[in-house]
């Protein structure tokens, strides 16, 4: 078979996974949102059988012989057709790597574990949780080994690739380090500020009705489009790009905050512009495909954080927002709404940390994760040893666990290496945002007319065009001249809080 | 392998079978509610991908193989295990009769002459489809010969077989017969009648929401389990019973007519009630399934009709009604609503007709389609011959085509053999509300108190329970006692049709 041949039939089989896996998306998209309660069991045969078939097409040998036909006869280096064939390699070699029976045994642990932590965490009762959290990571030290690290790496590594890959635990330490000094500095200089924002707006009622119109109506103004997308209602939002024209993100309502749904929503929304505008002549191969977690998260938290909580976009969206929400409105103002959006306050909750402190629950995970992969930790300290982290980053004593090591599902689920994607997303967000205002440097009044095209468009053309066409540090560097470095976003968030703060 | 060897496997087989093809359907509901406009090209490849497999894997030789090994030596004839071997072999000798290349021709058919039906229908254009309908129409044909028919039978019968397996076109032309000249007699004498009942409610505006609020409570209040299912909008209703603990099913709302709605929803809730009630543990195999297209109808068909448009449903409904609608319903009394839901009256549109006239509509399709499929019709004539038959039964001209023959969206599918299940449906109910009545003498009292358990219980232990275990036919006889007849159909119609009319 000559290259050509081989690379069209690659191709085709690399369609055929997409396609199937696509319908797994839809089965996680409709379990979340739409299937109803008894529906679970039966939703499990589907998961499972359909995870079984793509990971049965996804390491067919047949692959495996394709791929040597194309890198007997390399493309040409900074082809799109190169960088198909190598991520392609990438992915078959990883899904070979780990024995069925381990991916088998993975799951049903995951399963129980996941059961057993959602208990635990109800009661705040680590110990509970303990003997699985054991038992998840046994296995989940045996996939590293599996899938293995270069000599010059770590375990970590192995595990950190499978959510962003060509990333090292050593790239990330270079980041976290100067970063988690700054950081800490900044908030003990905001801790000891002579004034404060008012926050009464974050708890505020405001009717469901209003909040769902008002967050599809910024949603859309920024550019997620609702003719090939859905906005949805789930507990824990999330967005998930089925295919071309198909792209679903849900948020959640509280009665009484309605700047977390937007922010849910502009969150999320974020992730399904990038979905949206992937090259969808290019479904089905990599380059049509996004590039990594933390690539994905730079435009989330951009949308969400450097979009949705800029002054610029308020001057925008006031108006909006007080037709909509009349009554809860009224007495804000610019200023207020600006201030109350970039409140820098330590709490316990990942998920619902300021864009600030955020960064620091990441590192903390990060950093126990990593010990433990190593074999470093005892278990039973991981609480101890959280909390006494917790009070040196964030100046707070945790009160339980629930509130602490319990309060995520990720490593019920063996999802250790993942959490770094978070931080890494903030700090290529600042980064390409940075490009972004150098490129447009009247971004600022584009918003104030609530004109976000120009900045989508920039995103498309600079990064969801090129799928995996070049790996993220690369990518970066195409961008923005430079390697990804923690500059960018601590300029951002001290060029905002420091005003706000007086400090 | 020894038989239990084979049977066990063959279950396994089939298990895995269903499980993908209860995605396919998932993926067909949600095409009708939920999926973005955008998203049609993204899941024609997810449909067709899992359509491939899905045959595919129900036409694997294996399946061949397990099924000889079981054949050689009989399971006890009346046993669940003979009823699973006689259904797949059934379904493995007719899914492995149509070679690829013609499913595929067809398929890529079906796609554009639905289109062109759509446009012509728009534009009551019928020479416009007839070139794509003769395509069809050939395809068709070619299918029946694949296929196969007994030598006492005919073409069409190959076609029935996969909607009403053991049924033959012999069967429903001994049913229709006689049941064609007492409906055109009882129509007749309507139409002469003295009376006519007032039907303005079907032309009275309620608001969405109340019209939502009343069909939910109906649906539930009849068996429909919304644990285990969920209601959304569709244009045109279906029901689709995923997996277990998973049922779908769909209505519409037009602003003034809530009777449309509340009929479409226990039309739709009746399909759902047996697809709750299939037994579970027997999913994957043939007795954990619906028997027919027939058999399903006489359940939706049932709740519908027989249940929903009764005097005693309307005592205990009626008081429910008027606290959901109180606008609406203020003036209507017991005899208003029954009588206005018991109209009968010729139409152009099968999905709008009543009861009576309903089983006109499916005959004159029947006719046509049995002859077309026989060779004995032009196709440039079925307007005329459509046209002559509908003012022979049912006494009005066809103004023009889109009332007419292009009002189905059928026969673009190559649905041939599909629409007389819909009479049969018909048929089996009367028949099998006959036996639940000597079963149960006071059912009018139950439904006066709302107590619909009774019914469902017993349609759950004689009919759903049952799955494939018994063809339709030989269901009808263990259930009633008694084979197929138009008596019971025609008693339960005339007894109520008469008296409404004073004829």
């Amino acid at each position: 078979m000559n290259r050509q041949d081989a690379y069209s039939k690659l191709c085709a089989i690399s369609k055929d996974v997409t396609v199937f896996s696509s319908i797994g998306s839809l089965l996680g998209w409709d379990q979340e949102t739409m299937m109803p309660e008894g529906g679970t069991a039966t939703r499990a045969d589907q998961s499972a059988a359909m995870s079984g078939l793509v990971h049965e097409k996804a390491t067919t040998a047949e692959i495996g012989d394709l791929l040597a036909v194309c890198e007997a006869e390399p493309f040409a280096d900074d082809s799109v057709e190169a960088a198909n064939v190598r991520e392609l390699r990438h992915d078959y070699d990883r899904a070979r790597k780990l024995p069925k029976a381990h991916v088998e045994e993975v799951a049903r642990t995951q399963t129980i574990a996941q059961n057993e932590w959602a208990k635990a965490r109800k009661e705040s009762n680590f110990p509970h949780f303990a003997p699985h959290l054991e038992k998840i990571l046994t296995l989940t030290r045996k996939s590293a080994e599996y899938y293995g690290w270069p000599e010059s790496g770590e375990p970590y590594d192995a595990l950190l690739e499978g959510y962003e890959p060509h990333t090292t635990s050593a790239d990330i330490v270079a980041a976290f380090v100067p970063l988690r000094e700054k950081l800490t500095r900044l908030i003990k200089d905001v801790q000891g500020a002579p004034k404060s924002p008012d926050g009464s707006i974050h708890t505020r009622t405001v009717p469901r009705d209003q909040q769902e119109q008002f967050v599809r109506f910024a949603a859309k103004a920024i550019g997620f489009n609702f003719d090939i997308g859905r906005l949805d209602i789930s507990t824990h939002p999330f967005c998930s790009g089925i295919g071309p024209g198909d792209c679903r993100m849900t948020t959640r309502f509280h009665d009484d905050n309605v700047m977390d749904a937007l922010s849910s929503t502009m969150h999320e929304a974020g992730h399904g512009i990038y979905e949206q505008n992937l090259n969808k002549e290019a479904w089905g191969t990599p380059c049509g495909e996004s590039v990594s977690l933390g690539i994905h998260e730079s435009q989330s938290r951009g949308w969400e954080n450097t979009v949705g909580r800029s002054r610029a976009f308020w001057e925008w969206c006031l108006p909006h927002a007080k037709e909509i929400m009349p009554e809860a409105m009224a007495d804000q103002t610019v200023d207020s709404v600006y201030e109350a959006q970039n409140i820098v306050k330590p709490s316990y909750i990942r998920v619902e940390a300021d864009e600030t402190t955020y960064n620091l629950h990441i590192m903390l995970r990060f950093e126990i994760e990593r010990q433990m992969i190593r074999g470093e930790i005892d278990i039973n300290d991981v609480p101890r040893i959280w909390n006494e982290k917790f009070k040196d980053y964030l100046g707070i004593e945790v009160d339980k666990d629930a509130n602490g090591c319990l309060q995520d599902v990720h490593w019920s689920f063996g999802l250790m290496g993942y959490f770094p994607t978070y931080t890494l997303g903030n700090l290529y967000c600042a980064q390409f945002f940075e490009a972004a205002r150098e490129a447009m440097p009247d971004m600022d009044d584009q918003f104030r007319r609530g004109e976000f095209t120009p900045l989508r468009e920039w995103l498309t053309a600079n990064i969801h065009a090129h799928g995996r066409r070049y790996p993220a540090g690369e990518l970066c560097r195409r961008v923005t001249g430079k390697p990804l470095s923690a500059d960018p976003l601590m300029r951002h968030l001290e060029g905002k809080i420091r005003p706000i703060y007086s400090i």
